[in-house]
């Protein structure tokens, strides 16, 4: 199998942008990207694109050939890729599997999402396709339900980690506010999340994820393809892709996602790497919860520790594990067709100590972890700045 | 790159099922394309499915896990693939892609949609999604009146064809009549399409292709993967992906689509064959003046010339150039994400010689062209049976 480097990467600022079309937001990100990577997009022999809620919230599907007109490459091959809030990751793992194989040497790897012009109820009813309407949607379940239980159950199991729970909260904020491509820069403190109005309990509007506009891309190419970057060469080393069921009553566990740990140990595995070698990782943190499990599932915390390691500081920016540098879903945003390829971008730029205020001192290995649904899909990538 | 074979096909027939659910539909086929192939599904290293309008239709996305878990096989990684009309297609490129080059030796590749339980309205707001909704459709386009403008267009730059795209429609009724899984089996005349309700001038109802419910499904392994299956043995040996823009304002020609021939250049080429060497082809008639700009951008015919080919019964189920013997979309049915698989279904149903009363004497060498919107994404899998 061949390397596969990161020769570009744009992505917009993420936020609400009531005036700002896909097209718009494609453009800027998708031109960002082939501007940084310096290439000739007569190179481009395949372009990929993560969209989840195009046709629910702005009316448009068949976006491969909606960003190859838009970015004025009207004749590359380009297709979408859907696995609801890991559609962006798994065009990544697609383009990825491309490069590598050999199907292609430059690939383009894009997610846009535009949500924040529809009503709250609009963008529910959006993401709730993300679940097995007709087993789970049908009982009344939306996704921070479906969340809160996997909360209540990892209580049960392990503690009541409500508390560590909001400091994944305030850690997200705190990292977003040395982001300036962050939605929301907002101090707030464990009081304030705590003290928040109910949304499913036990999560309050702070355990939540953002409803979010943006786009984001990469330009993935061979190793041996020249390009005119001069930024720090990035790999991509190891990509897995987990799969597991649509709904939640068919798991064997419910704190714990076989789809992560099947994603994460291909991709360790392709990438001769482990946990312990992880500088950096930007984990899929739809719900607070969420990320406690993640980072177990991961393996870089033992299952029920997540919690202890967030109230130790182990997760924060200056911890040893830093988690969600960019503040992740929950305070840069959650585009979400578009998070999967944003979360590259934040591993990327701390790669290439870009990352401004929120820089790491020591930034080599990373990894982007991004799930679909109740982790019905999962993609794991781990990215190696060269020496 | 590696062979690819057929090792299984199956379909649901097509048609309205107001009581069948999406699972329903993906269990028949799915399970049929299994026990087909006679392969252990435990040797499944992926699934790809096409779906185009699950969202605005049945409120359902992600749509991997959910036929994953469906077919009793969660743990599969499984992914949608979307390109509008041409989804199923697009999940077929990258199944072939994924055998070809190395990254599994068996996959899934299927199709499914679930249509006909909306209303008219809503069914032809869904398909708007396909074309590019900020600079087309608020225009008030839809998909007939899009089409409508190519065939006027077909008429000033060549000659008024009404008449050989009312045979168009013959021709789909009468080979439908021949096939169990069509979802008409009415014999119509050309004086009945001509006399028929108008759409969109000059487009009368026959000319039109339907709304349906099905789902289709392939299995796929390398060469050397030995399976159960004693079926004659199928290769795909070209697979063309062809990229144009999304809208119709930004093209060269009307009459011509350029997405087709770059897909065709790419299949012939890897196949190593050309347009005088298939035996039987499956086309995107979405509408009747398509099947006939298809044939001449497939190099079947001459440009202009494909109405005299169908006016000489050479595009006939006893022709010299059977062109959709299953049907096609106007009268086997079009339920949209699965139709480019349930084409590729009935040109292996002909090469393994069992397509009954349908048959025909020489089926050695089948493709097929599924188009996605205005023709922005175009699949072309050419199709071998072993000697």
């Amino acid at each position: 199998m061949r390397d596969v480097i990161v020769a570009g990467i744009g992505e917009t600022p993420m936020g609400r942008y009531p005036d700002r079309s896909l097209h718009d937001m494609i453009a800027e990100a998708g031109r960002a990207a082939l501007i940084d990577a310096a290439v000739d997009p007569a190179r481009l022999g395949a372009a990929y694109v993560g969209n989840f809620a195009g046709q629910p919230l702005t009316g448009q599907a068949h976006m491969g050939p909606l960003l190859a007109e838009t970015l004025g490459i009207p004749h590359i091959p380009a297709l979408r890729v859907e696995g609801a809030c890991a559609s962006g990751g798994l065009a990544l793992y697609q383009a990825v599997q491309a490069i590598r194989h050999g199907m292609h040497d430059v690939v383009l790897v894009g997610g846009v999402e535009k949500m924040t012009h529809q009503t709250t109820a609009v963008v529910t009813e959006a993401l709730t396709s993300a679940m097995d309407v007709e087993l789970e949607a049908q009982s009344g379940l939306t996704f921070p339900g479906i969340f809160a239980m996997v909360a209540n159950r990892y209580f049960h199991e392990h503690r009541d980690v409500s508390r560590e729970m909001a400091q994944v909260a305030v850690n997200a904020h705190d990292n977003a506010l040395l982001n300036p491509h962050a939605q929301l820069h907002k101090a707030i403190d464990v009081e304030k999340v705590l003290s928040a109005p109910r949304i499913a309990d036990p999560f309050g509007l702070y355990d939540c994820s953002l409803v979010t506009d943006g786009a984001a891309f990469l330009v993935l190419t061979a190793a041996d393809v020249d390009t005119g970057s001069t930024a720090r060469r990035v790999r991509i080393t190891g990509s897995g892709h987990g799969g597991d069921t649509l709904t939640l009553h068919g798991r064997e566990s419910l704190t714990s996602f076989r789809a992560t740990r099947q994603a994460a140990a291909t991709a360790y595995e392709q990438a001769g790497v482990g946990p312990g070698d992880i500088d950096l990782a930007e984990v899929h943190d739809c719900f607070t919860i969420t990320q406690i499990i993640n980072t177990e599932d991961l393996g870089f915390f033992e299952p029920g520790r997540g919690g202890d390691a967030v109230a130790e500081g182990r997760t924060a920016l200056r911890g040893d594990m830093p988690i969600n540098t960019s503040g992740g879903l929950k305070a840069k945003g959650h585009p979400v067709g578009a998070t999967g390829i944003s979360q590259a971008i934040e591993v990327i730029t701390q790669l290439r100590g870009d990352a401004g205020e929120r820089q790491l001192a020591t930034a080599d290995i990373g990894l982007t972890h991004n799930l679909g649904g109740t982790a019905g899909t999962c993609v794991i990538n781990i990215f190696e700045g060269e020496s």
